[in-house]
């Protein structure tokens, strides 16, 4: 028995998200079902981190275990073939039985991209956001975010988890010209969490808020004072680390 | 009396292309009809570079003369409301009575890009294409074309031009990773020419061809010898000098 890690990247305009649902495009459903075509066999995959709808991945990771013998390339070539064209199966690698997408996971890396200015042919991979934004503020609240928090307040509600606690080891704004990118990465996330904090920063960086109103929505635990959630489709699952 | 020069961004995925025609959507008709809402009055823009069908641009410019006073940037936020999501008007600038988006241009930059690994948030904008291809083959190919050449056997048949005659004054491949760049300036561009173009170095690229029969071919100055035109959701309009 051996663990098959799968990397993915997905476009997720059409996908109700990564976890299988009932009604709806999951990108779970439509890998199991390719799997299933070239294995002849069913097999439930995990997935390393859960994106939302509308979220992409450039990065995702899937696994499953697998008694057969599995030859990567005709495996990888024969996958390719019978996804959906917004589904690409960039990797795949023969692994320990014990790993696993989820639970073996050291840290997740996501990207959040606004553009400034209208764009046609990024469009539905940014968020297009034309108020005048102050990068040094973003930069600011996000220094706010690096180590050990409780992130209650930018949890979506509905989420059963035990504790709030993540490790964030990376938050960054860049800008390049009219394009700025949040990139973190943490050991895990809560459910929504990237999305409500780029729209609270933005809150900020927009000038509704104060950097000190960031931080006492940080620390009041609480989701009521965050910002709306930015846009699912300006959000990226880039990496998963192991 | 003025001409106002337009910069236009466009993803090509679902236009018949930039020429307005009877049936089919244009980016022309589209563009027209926004500048009709914003203006009050029927305008007959002009189009620097014709882009055909499923070809996108970053840089597309169109003008038209005007005898209105415009006020450039309540203008541009006005078209940009009501032009749809896959045009987007980057630029607005008054310019002398003279000036031609297309009798006025120096020179088009257009840019083919190739993904040598399968990739879903980039495949509307690129030529997946697995096979091997030889870089240092395609870097000698675009060699070639630089300079003042007749390219008859680039040219799509059904054209109608007095000469042949184009001035390249760039045309160079880059890699990147997996990502290959061909870029391409010249003072003006025959019907299907860039398209052409890369097929036939691809050709060459992959084996199928010697850098020789590429001279040979653009020396025919016959389009029956040329091979395939690449996929147009690969090319990119990306600039017009004037």
């Amino acid at each position: 028995m051996v663990s098959i890690k799968l990397v993915l990247e997905y476009d997720g305009t059409d996908f109700s998200g990564w976890q299988y649902q009932k009604n709806g495009r999951s990108v779970q459903e439509e890998l199991e079902r390719a799997i299933h075509k070239i294995l002849q066999c069913d097999i439930r995959v995990a997935g390393g981190g859960r994106t939302d709808a509308g979220v992409h991945a450039h990065g995702q990771v899937a696994s499953f275990q697998s008694e057969q013998e599995i030859d990567i390339i005709l495996f990888k070539k024969g996958i390719n073939a019978v996804l959906p064209e917004d589904i690409v199966l960039r990797d795949v690698q023969v692994m320990p039985q014990e790993f696993h997408a989820r639970y073996s996971a050291k840290a997740r890396k996501y990207r959040y991209i606004i553009h400034k200015e209208p764009t046609a042919l990024q469009r539905k991979y940014c968020w297009q956001f034309y108020q005048d934004l102050d990068i040094i503020i973003l930069k600011e609240c996000s220094k706010m975010i690096i180590g050990e928090h409780e992130f209650q307040s930018f949890c979506k509600s509905g989420s059963t988890v035990k504790d709030y606690v993540c490790n964030v080891s990376t938050a960054v704004w860049n800008q390049d010209g009219h394009v700025l990118t949040f990139t973190i990465i943490s050991n895990r996330f809560l459910y929504g969490m990237v999305r409500a904090l780029v729209g609270t920063m933005v809150n900020a960086g927009r000038g509704y808020q104060t950097i000190e109103n960031f931080r006492e929505i940080l620390e009041s635990k609480s989701r009521a004072n965050a910002g709306m959630a930015a846009p699912a489709h300006g959000l990226v699952l880039e990496e998963i680390v192991y």
